[in-house]
């Protein structure tokens, strides 16, 4: 059986991954299914937001398939490290969380292998990894209703920005008398000559 | 002067921008200038990898135009909400940061009024705004070497996943005994009857 993905088969998800991600990775694939098998549970015309529970992989499925990116805000992050993802009623909060359920892997040897990292990447077999993948579907995962905390719909919003004392760049007012960069969070090695 | 961003002409950005981002918002058309800048300071056939300094739409910018995504890892964000991003050698941490240069905002009224707020949004002029944003391309702009510390250089590593005795789902082992969903973090409402 053919699956469809969104408006898409699976090898133009395919195309779409390899273009937007790099490379056809295994969790981006399960992510199609599973953004897939969440919009097929939402009402249609809805506003809607998605929240990933991870970084990895997951954040790129539901931009190449939905309207919600990271800088538009209509998807967050969370950073539980959990393969799962909710898309919900954008003021309300109700919908639905779609989870890698790993009670039904049993039948999907090389998909457990790659998830719990069971076999070291270079004896995991890709090639049948994409076809478990494919073949498999949304089959190996799950979903459940789910009610967003309002306080996790509140609108991100900037605030007014002020120029910061030190590195005289803008920042949020809200975040104190100094940048959040200057109050010690820099990623940047600070030059002598600076 | 027709300003081109990466191999596009700014029409065609737009083009990308409304797609990917949901609308021609101001800031992805700036952020489309500053990764811009950034690539042509960088050196050729190098594999970098970006930092945005903010959520707000500048990560959409980086994803439209390099091979960076949130989902593979390549481009991270800081919560610093400074209008700020920064490109460099993924392993070596060289490279430029590109930072709205307010200072450089004198010329560009209708620019400075969204970007400082000044103006309530409905009184925003968005034809100049954008008409001023295409004009200034990245002359608004400065740019900086920069060196990212080595503890930002690290690889993000899941680990080993385990799963949580309470929720029954897949997390990474080094969180803990249970999963930091169920830490208390969830950002859920309990349903009585789970």
């Amino acid at each position: 059986m053919t699956q469809k993905i969104g408006a898409y088969s699976f090898d133009e998800y395919l195309e779409l991954v390899r273009s937007f991600h790099g490379y056809a990775s295994p969790g981006v694939l399960i992510g199609g299914f599973m953004v897939d098998l969440a919009l097929r549970n939402l009402p249609r015309d809805i506003l809607f937001d998605a929240l990933c529970e991870t970084n990895h992989c997951l954040p790129d499925a539901v931009q190449i398939l939905t309207p919600c990116t990271i800088g538009n805000g209509w998807l967050k992050i969370m950073p539980f490290r959990k393969f799962a993802l909710s898309l919900y009623e954008k003021y309300k909060g109700n919908g639905v969380r779609v989870y890698l359920d790993t009670a039904k892997l049993k039948h999907w040897d090389e998909i457990r292998n790659w998830f719990f990292k069971l076999k070291p990447k270079k004896e995991q077999d890709t090639r049948l990894l994409q076809e478990q993948i494919q073949t498999a579907g949304a089959e190996i995962c799950s979903l459940k209703k789910i009610q967003i905390l309002p306080l996790h719909l509140k609108k991100d919003s900037l605030g007014k920005r002020t120029i910061c004392p030190i590195c005289q760049e803008a920042y949020p007012a809200s975040h104190g008398r100094i940048c959040r960069a200057c109050q010690g969070d820099t990623p940047y090695r600070k030059f002598n000559r600076e």
